[in-house]
């Protein structure tokens, strides 16, 4: 019964570390709306300043498997958990979505050419050993805080939306911890963009616009609608002239030359997109490819605008040149920072903000603890580069960590503080594969240079749409999510996009 | 350029009834927060008691076709605009959702065995003249009030979700109405049962019950939840036996046994269901398929309590005999009742309370007024029973009235008040053509009698789920979304349910 020596070994390390009885302790966490105080104010109270324990999982013991905590379910924590040796450790997983998302595939679901689950894998179908493992687990929480001294993080549970249970604390021993929480939307602190954009990172984000889109088509539908609030309803506005916001431009002149055009007849001539971008965009692609672009983006009616977003009200956003614009949808993908979680661990830093590692991913002053992915970066004392926020780099990152773990492991390094004086191999080195951007109209760029200055093969058009759409297809993680995303595609083509607002 | 007439028509309907300037006057409706008056405040002030107007569809002219307005987008409203014939009427639909759901299949999808938007379809894929041709439109409203002397409705927008844009009101002139807005859960007035249960009726009720289990699944796992707040978190309560009811808890029951069981195996001994009914479950069917329902529900592990619920609280329901029982997901389906739109509607009523008509569905006492499905019944003058509030019965009678009104209008009847004298033909007849539900396990009962006291072919098992599963799949409306139906069962067969919570 793997299950009930799980359980067992839950209730004994719940013991050793909760100084009231069990029961009583974890009824006091739960009791909804209790007049009495919790066990946390209790603990808090009586603990001196010295540190609050919670119930949790404890030090992994001699007859156990070391445990890894990975934070993030993005792509370098993914490709990490795929690959991570099972039979070598266990491995906790603790994020607050319990599905990864297939970034790049993302822009493509809020006009409903793809399916929202198409572009989701649940993290159970992508290591089931995380949910079979009697010592392995998913927890739908977010890290609060890392005491790197004690092994051990504390975390709090994710409840949005449920009203009948309210969020707990508890606390993970880790063996090795491994931090792949990603970065945050950057708005450079302009003003509004926070209440008003809609950020393309989150599937709830896709989802976000595309109903607001299908409900500002509809409504500029209805009498009473003047021509200046119509156009106003049906501009939808890209603030970031990176990947991610010229293809959601291309998906959406798509989707308003194929379906608005045939579906919402009555308002087709008033629907517009404008790309807002300070500098150039595709800055990162092949000049060729760049005005190639740019060429194609007009041509679908897309209005390029160069300016920089100085404010953004509730319905228009103010450019530094005095223009304003006002929008009904207006999405936000100007690049990513650093996290409050990140900010506030006490680590040296990479410039940027991100969590410092050396060539091997280590975060050097303390033990046991990596970083992979867009939260963080190598030390300026590695001579290295900062590396971009890109899914490959990240998911690169999670594959070389998980070897390297099972490499420690069976070296006998895989307990905390047991690897300090091994040889951790080959360290980790990031070569370039190239960069991918579809612009609508089946047509895409295929940049395979490994820097913007090197040589190789850059090429624009419908082969390489082609080639976009074939290397994603075999990149998505799953066969379930491989077979949807071509279904999607096909009934897409034959049917139409899906315009139900749901 | 049909766009354009369409546009100067509404124009000059709008002129000829609002008295100050249109442009003025719209800008004064849509300001957002505007601190003068607005045009409603100002129309209400000045017209001295009298109709307010607002902007709108005028009386249609001569060299126009009439306008037929339905009300609602259930299974009535949506077969009769699919049947409707466009070259004799305008349509124009007025709904607060702009997809039909294929609520047959809805309680398969908060469990993820098909997707949400393989049982929602779009009203421009059911009549696709409502988003091409210049006089029909669908618009995203309430309907708030009938004037049925000047056959006019007065609508406004629904705009949930999007706080930039504040509703509006609007006012349609008919030639025929047709009320097809459906009923309402009802509670019987259970305290509680509105806060706290979710009800099966729309996609987004599903979307927030398969939301809730996800989450109380993750939630239960996570350590410190003490083994009686994690049965309660498991514990889903179906309140009401009918078709909907078993469904949803035979569902339920194979996503416990299929996927729970492998995804979610450290909880898995804590999820139970439990159907909860005041009378007997599927109290329309055979009395030997009932039988067999209990003893397949029994199997697959689902209580069957029978109890009547007094009251609902955040966490657990109360029966009248004294019983508590905790629950973590609570679903409602103890029927329908009148919604607050029909009552407030001033026409003679059938009893039950709803919309009463004559055997040619019309509303006797005034001009050209239809009601169909939920909302109506017969008035107890025509001597027929009240039909019960089932998708067949409402699919039928809009199929019937389709056919009435395109008859009327061929014999010169289309516009308001000119078919007073004309030949109604054929009254409406309704012959049931049996029950069909599901109960998990590859089972499901098929009731081909006419009533309960009828003879006929009644049958159970795998053979009848099979006839479920064809019958359905051949009703769904549209190829895109047979198709998916068809593509999600296989893939829940091959890869299991999505568990991704997005």
């Amino acid at each position: 019964m793997p299950w009930l020596r799980n359980f067992l070994q839950l209730s004994a390390s719940y013991a050793r570390q909760s100084p009231p009885p069990p029961h009583k302790s974890a009824a006091a966490i739960f009791g909804r709306a209790s007049p009495a105080p919790s066990l946390t104010q209790l603990l808090r109270h009586f603990s001196a300043g010295s540190q609050v324990t919670y119930p949790g999982l404890a030090p992994t013991k001699g007859d156990e498997k070391p445990r890894v905590v990975v934070l993030g379910t993005g792509w370098a924590g993914c490709r990490f958990i795929k690959d991570i040796d099972t039979k070598q450790y266990d491995i906790v997983c603790v994020s607050p979505r319990n599905h990864m998302v297939f970034t790049p595939l993302l822009a493509s679901t809020c006009v409903g050419t793809l399916e929202f689950r198409s572009v989701a894998e649940p993290i159970g179908r992508i290591q089931p050993a995380i949910s079979r493992e009697p010592g392995s687990y998913f927890f739908l929480a977010n890290c609060t805080g890392v005491d790197f001294q004690n092994h051990q993080i504390h975390c709090q549970t994710v409840t949005e939306g449920v009203k009948t249970i309210d969020p707990w604390k508890f606390q993970i021993s880790y063996d090795k911890l491994v931090i792949a929480s990603g970065a945050q939307a950057s708005t450079f602190g302009i003003k509004g963009a926070k209440e008003h954009a809609t950020f393309l990172r989150e599937v709830s984000d896709a989802q976000e616009i595309r109903r607001k889109l299908l409900l500002n088509l509809m409504l500029s539908d209805v009498p009473g609608v003047t021509d200046e609030e119509k156009r106003r309803l049906l501009h939808c506005v890209v603030v970031g002239g990176g990947p991610t916001g010229v293809e959601f431009s291309g998906e959406l002149s798509d989707f308003i030359r194929k379906d608005v055009h045939q579906r919402y007849a009555h308002v087709k001539d008033y629907i517009h997109v404008t790309l807002v971008e300070a500098h150039e965009i595709l800055s990162s692609f092949d000049d060729r490819l760049r005005k190639y672009a740019i060429k194609q983006l007009t041509k679908s009616g897309v209005r390029l605008v160069r300016g920089i977003v100085k404010d953004v009200q509730p319905d228009k956003i103010n450019l530094s040149d005095g223009t304003d614009i006002p929008y009904g949808v207006l999405v936000w993908s100007t690049g990513v920072g650093p996290s409050s979680f990140v900010n506030a661990l006490e680590i040296p830093k990479a410039p940027g903000g991100r969590i410092g590692i050396d060539e091997w991913l280590r975060t050097p002053t303390v033990q046991d603890v990596y970083a992979i992915g867009d939260c963080s970066g190598f030390l300026e004392s590695t001579g290295k580069p900062v590396l971009p926020a890109l899914a490959q780099v990240a998911e690169r990152q999670g594959k070389y960590l998980a070897k390297l773990l099972n490499h420690l492991s069976k070296a006998g390094g895989g307990r905390a503080n047991a690897a300090k004086d091994l040889d951790f191999g080959e360290p980790f080195v990031y070569k370039h594969l190239g960069s991918m951007a579809t612009i609508g109209r089946y047509k895409a760029l295929v940049d395979l240079r490994q820097s913007k200055e090197g040589k190789g093969v850059s090429m624009a058009g419908f082969m390489s749409w082609f080639i976009w759409r074939s290397a994603y297809l075999s990149r998505v993680i799953s066969w379930r999510n491989r077979f949807y995303v071509a279904i999607n595609w096909l009934t897409t083509f034959i049917f139409g996009r899906d315009i139900s607002r749901i």
